[in-house]
């Protein structure tokens, strides 16, 4: 199961949006694909849609060389910028996709402020600026394959055989390019015959938990029981969760941390029964500009999210449902460890963040 | 709109399975309907099932009267019990049920025993014990309607106008013959120009916040706004909810409090942001035989409830699903206040509500 399939000059994007009942793949043209593949959920999770931005950048300015509509190297900065600015629009929360495309951007930029002197500006250098480009890509993507190995080594590292754990929302393989993140010691875990029983929170409204994170425990063949959100708590009053994995879509500095709704829900939940909360964050979501979970922005969607996408018939039209946030904020004081790529970090972590990452 | 509707010897149960969708009526017959009418959530919410069991008791022994299959006080009582047996056994959380239906059965005993042997076990006596048992019916209904107001009342005392409100599942009219008990004081401020705003949890599985109180909501022209169970969290931690109220099924002599799965998770979330999270509580739904929580029998329900019931398309068939408790327990010392009928109780709750009740 590839969630980001790019060969030859063609990308493809598993459609997230029809699992688990449907495998089928979109291909990613132009910008508009891309804007609303990840729009419209159909490749998601922070480290998936920054793999899927920075390939599918490449993607689009290749066709768009390929049609002539690129001659000279204002053109592609220009047309690189514009594209990188309407695909950073289409989510907010994430700071991998701004972060992967500025990447991108920084790159071209780069390689043509020192080469297009001695080189010119024609075709040819184009296509060597494509080339470039592509390999920031494949840089980023091969990072996120690793950062995705190293933070399951450091996640099992906090975990035992036949632990009985707490998912939320989808951190796996689906979530990025490689195993994922929060799900990625169950990976390797179960290759190690850890036994693992997983509780899966469905992830109201969109349900990434009913949908992807039980398609991807049923292939791995790890025991898993399928749970509305709102059952956590009772399943911890009753001394059944031994820890809570969860993903991030971006970490502020001191460790406050956005990820799916009812994440803190949650971690609030488990602090009050004293489990552990385990937030994987690889490096790539932390966003150390912004000092805490306040400056976060949170992406409001439509609430017919809510009342329409998954249970259309049980609800009259006219129902009123406009608060529909798709992430919210834990504060750090509620998280356990972070887990990261480089290491499990402990409070304080404005402080040992800082100390790992810069 | 009436939840219950007994006229003529007819007894007409709202399909609640069917709201908001469909306002359709079933009739209650025999002890089949009945039993099937309360398992299947057409009547649901702890004080309306204790209603609906008297009154349909009635009316069960009244047809099997009529159809000659009653023709001695033993036949009567034997047949009451074991039908009482059957009914109380279709949930097993909420202590209404039970309670109402010892109160019938109570009151049949007590009245062959006083008047069996001056007037004889004729026709026309049993007739007597089916009247002596329907005015029992109509009491247990009228307190239940009286209790409503009455914990509106008191519920109103700790709340002021425009208090934004979060709620969860349906603890309204629909939930009892009366204005419902978390809904109570709603209906009551409402009347009095509150203009309250109130937070709906959908309430997963069965929605019965997405279904049933936004359906009464709307009736009542509040202000509302439907949300998923995973979003309330976050609403508090903007500082967005300035209460939490809630229904019980069954509270022990502790203050412990069963209700709809989920709101142990949102007691947990309001004592972290210091939100006061009131339990309105009937006294018919105190057991004082019980201690605490952990003796509340929980009922697990299928876990197609979970996979199928709302949102059938998306999920494959095969999804492992186990874990689908109807209720979870708060405890006490999660709990601001208990709301009843005769006032509000604050910690502590044994010796309050002792003190208050008995």
């Amino acid at each position: 199961m590839e969630t980001i399939r790019y060969y030859k000059n063609e990308l493809k994007i598993l459609d997230q949006s029809k699992l688990p009942r449907e495998e089928s793949y979109i291909d990613i043209c132009d910008s508009r694909d891309l804007y609303y593949a990840i729009k419209e959920l159909k490749v998601r999770g922070a480290p998936a849609i920054g793999v899927a931005a920075a390939v599918g950048v490449v993607v689009i300015m290749k066709n768009l060389f390929k049609a002539g509509k690129i001659r000279s190297c204002g053109e592609f900065l220009e047309r690189l910028t514009s594209i990188c600015d309407e695909i950073a629009s289409s989510r907010p929360t994430a700071v991998n996709l701004g972060f992967t495309l500025s990447e991108i951007k920084k790159r071209a930029d780069m390689f043509i402020a020192a080469n297009e002197k001695k080189a010119g500006c024609d075709a040819d250098f184009i296509e060597e600026v494509l080339i470039e480009i592509e390999k920031e890509a494949e840089k980023i993507r091969k990072e996120d394959i690793e950062a995705c190995e190293a933070i399951g080594r450091c996640g099992l590292s906090v975990l035992r055989p036949k632990m009985r754990l707490l998912t939320h929302c989808n951190a796996g393989a689906l979530a990025t390019a490689g195993i994922g993140t929060a799900l990625s010691p169950i990976y390797l875990g179960s290759a190690r015959g850890y036994e693992f029983k997983v509780f899966v929170d469905e992830t109201r409204p969109v349900l990434q938990g009913a949908r992807l994170t039980t398609f991807e425990l049923k292939k791995l063949n790890v025991e898993y029981d399928l749970i509305c959100d709102s059952m956590a708590a009772s399943l911890m009053a009753a001394g059944s969760i031994d820890a809570v994995l969860v993903g991030c879509d971006r970490m502020a500095a001191n460790g406050d941390g956005a990820n799916k709704i009812g994440t803190l829900s949650l971690a609030i939940n488990a602090k009050y029964y004293d489990i552990p909360f385990y937030m994987f964050v690889p490096s790539s979501t932390i966003d150390f500009s912004i000092e805490n979970g306040k400056d976060i922005p949170i992406e409001m969607r439509d609430g017919r999210e809510i009342t329409e996408t998954y249970y259309s018939n049980s609800l009259p039209d006219d129902i009123r449902c406009e608060y529909n946030p798709s992430f919210d904020i834990t504060p750090a004081e509620l998280i356990t460890a972070v887990i990261t790529e480089k290491g499990v970090v402990r409070p304080n972590y404005k402080k040992n963040l800082k100390e790992l990452f810069k």
